[in-house]
């Protein structure tokens, strides 16, 4: 039987913030860029990441880390793509945290290069919980409206990127996608966004560059 | 100036749960029925009232409380309509309590026939907190997906009314209706059940029968 390699960490004890260095320091240490996205229940988390996968396949290793109040169909949606994926199942919690994410780790394997964190479906709660990830993400999906932003500002603030989502409804939609995205910019100005559709494959080659282009900053920065 | 009669409570101190038992007393004692309207951000619940407060008018007093993390946004939309809005901005917390609502009655007049609640947009925390309301409705938009239910159970359970809302949409959506409905007649047989799209009117005649049998039901009960 072939060992492999995981991420044990030394301690999961303590604050949330806490794990979430220990979580940091150890992916650090094994070059793994994490990936934390948030938004709103049915934003289109899971179909990017189904999206993405496709799109790394063969040439960089993916893994996920699925965290829903219940079910495991998220992360068998993942598996039936190749891709190695771990459920957390959080039973009424609302976000996911560092200790919930610190545990689960023990079974990811070291030899990854992308690790996406699907966080619980909630514009509201998982913003205030530190997972040790990289790059937070957050989703809006053009059917939930361009007055989002300002409704909702910690997911934004607390944002390195926004990915506008499902823009294949825009047509069928009140929706102003220069809105949503000065809105967005006013509340956090560094925010890199992108306008994607998962179904049509619209700004996925630039999400899929950026991406790329982050993992090979991440592992030669010394921060 | 005129005064008229609002909804003071005799106590707006203790548990949620006592809280609420105070204000569902006092709606009781005047006849107003309260909804709860709860779901995902960018469900279509302010639009939803909109449309109610157009077929509403003129034959029936009604009034909105909204609740938001941020901005007076939907307040605004709903007194634009010429209907009665009470804004609670919760500055960070993810729903509505009894007593935030409590507080805000203070200002609600004693002689509406219906009073919405719009909850913070928010699938998972809402459910856990009685506001004292007669009827829970939760709405569900087409294109957060007919997997919802399962994923997020308590909402579903604890309403006793399922709007799918934005079914003007699906067409465009790989979504299906009947999926997303048997789902959640499995988690709660006893939901009333109504698609509706407050944009071209589908569903909205039946929604408002449906609401004016309940006001009627709500008064003549001794329960």
């Amino acid at each position: 039987m072939e060992t492999k390699e995981v991420l044990v960490l030394r301690d999961i004890l303590g604050t949330n913030k806490k794990i979430a260095g220990e979580i940091r320091a150890k992916l650090k240490e094994k070059g793994i860029l994490a990936v934390n996205l948030m938004s709103s229940p049915g934003s289109g988390k899971t179909t990017l990441l189904e999206n993405l996968s496709i799109r790394l396949k063969g040439r960089f290793r993916m893994g996920v880390i699925e965290g829903d109040i219940e079910t495991e169909r998220d992360a068998d949606r993942i598996r039936a793509k190749g891709i190695p994926a771990w459920q957390i199942t959080t039973g009424g919690a609302c976000h996911l945290d560092a200790r919930m994410v610190g545990k689960v780790l023990a079974e990811v394997p070291a030899e990854l290069d992308f690790l996406f964190i699907e966080n619980v479906g909630n514009l509201v709660c998982p913003a205030s919980f530190d997972l040790g990830e990289a790059l937070r993400f957050i989703l809006l999906s053009s059917p939930e409206g361009d007055d989002k932003p300002k409704k909702y500002p910690e997911a934004f603030l607390s944002s390195q990127v926004l990915l506008l989502t499902k823009s294949d409804l825009i047509p069928h939609l009140p929706f102003e996608w220069e809105r949503a995205k000065k809105e967005a910019l006013e509340i956090n100005p560094r925010l890199d966004v992108f306008k994607v559709s998962a179904l049509t494959g619209e700004g996925m080659d630039e999400l899929e560059s950026f991406l790329i282009a982050a993992l090979a900053e991440f592992r030669t920065s010394h921060a």
